[in-house]
């Protein structure tokens, strides 16, 4: 099967100008088939401001109503992608822009949780591979915003880590899949201190291990949890490293399983 | 070769969701192979006065600056394209929203003219029939945001009359293209007081006397003119007409060389 690289980016990267662009510019020096998901930083909340739209959080997590949704809808799947799409063509890279709606590639239902309504937010239920890989060897290049669709005419704000993820599974019938996400850190780390403590590689076993001895620790556990499920769906590798070194192959942390 | 409909709504037909669900449903409505190209009414203006964006208009054009650029495609890229995309996806109708810059299916240059600066406003070069007609073959019914890109990194803010007559001849290669524009009005009128007064057919003759005789005047000659200028690329036929009669083949005015 042809090689496939699927690059997760957020955060500030996505959201500076100058940081934004060089991250471009690594991406399209990638050799292969490639798809890159894109969150949308603070962005969205900034515009949410101007506009006096409150954002309400339940238990650490927002509430996504009408008002917002159509924020995040025109932030990530409007300007943020438009942007990039722009911005790649200009690199020679055929991208095209996508939300979870187009070309119905990605379904989703709004989340159901006892007794809170989370408004406006999709938990995937179905990625199609086959028309995102047709996609692709139309010879473009998929840029996907974070939205769903739930297939009943509405649309979802839905987090970009798990679209990356089921998009990366979707696809692996049909391409041997590298799935990267970009982090903060330029890997998974051993000392949470050291920059340069970048564990090279992490199997199951090697995981059971350094989470019992508290080296592996907090929100990197569910991380790689959901990088080895992804693995077991067929996904060939998993990397989390810095956005800066996206276009170094031997960089970050390789998950296998 | 395979027959092609390409419909272009704007104006208060995008901007109330009742009469833009019955357009959506009307447009699923038709066989064959179709584009849906899109305005945004006046859904952009409102948002530009919320973020407290000055409109600034030079001898009766809308001037684009970084901002308003902004704005324009949150609002016809994001928020109205996606909308569309999963309101006709609950149809059954697999669309796949797009603007120009996206597999870079519209190619513009920003607008120069003699002392005035239009700001980020493109004027089309290339539409790639190609790339789109792969896009509909692959299945999918492209909807198309009037936002395009200058390849060289910037998005452009550009009429969606032009985009649906430049996308009609660029995909004339490929289909038999029937290009039609609504209107607010059944049909060109032969009384503009008289609704009932529709002419069925126009040719370049029948436009000639009627212009000649003043029943043809103002703002329809340059649409008559567009429509014969399609006609001449390749386009099989124009067809101006209401946006409630989408699927009514026999409503409004029919233009033919």
């Amino acid at each position: 099967m042809d090689k496939l690289t699927l690059i997760k980016v957020g955060g500030k990267i996505v959201e500076e100008p100058a940081s934004l662009k060089q991250m471009l510019s690594d991406f399209a020096k990638i050799d292969g088939y490639k798809i890159l998901v894109h969150g949308g930083g603070r962005s969205a909340t900034r515009l949410a401001e101007r506009l006096g739209i409150e954002t309400k959080m339940v238990e650490g997590r927002r509430i996504t109503d009408a008002e917002t949704l159509k924020v995040v809808t025109m932030v990530y799947a409007g300007w943020v992608n438009k942007s990039i799409v722009a911005e790649l063509q200009s690199m020679g890279v055929n991208a095209m822009g996508m939300c979870g709606a187009d070309a119905g590639v990605i379904l989703s239902h709004r989340r159901a949780a006892a007794g809170i309504d989370y408004g406006f937010v999709g938990d995937v239920d179905k990625v199609n591979g086959r028309m995102l890989s047709e996609i692709i060897n139309g010879g473009t290049v998929p840029v996907i915003a974070p939205i769903t669709h739930d297939g009943k005419g509405s649309l979802l704000n839905t987090n970009a880590d798990t679209i990356a993820g089921e998009v990366a599974k979707g696809v692996a019938g049909y391409f041997d899949v590298t799935l990267v996400y970009c982090f903060e850190k330029p890997g998974v780390l051993a000392n949470e201190e050291d920059d340069t403590s970048v564990i090279p590689e992490i199997d199951r076993s090697i995981f059971a291990r350094y989470k019992e001895a508290g080296i592996i620790t907090g929100g990197m556990i569910p991380k790689l949890q959901s990088a080895f499920d992804a693995l077991e769906k067929g996904v060939g590798q998993v990397v989390i490293k810095q956005a800066s070194d996206i276009a170094d192959k031997g960089a970050g942390t390789l998950i296998r399983l």
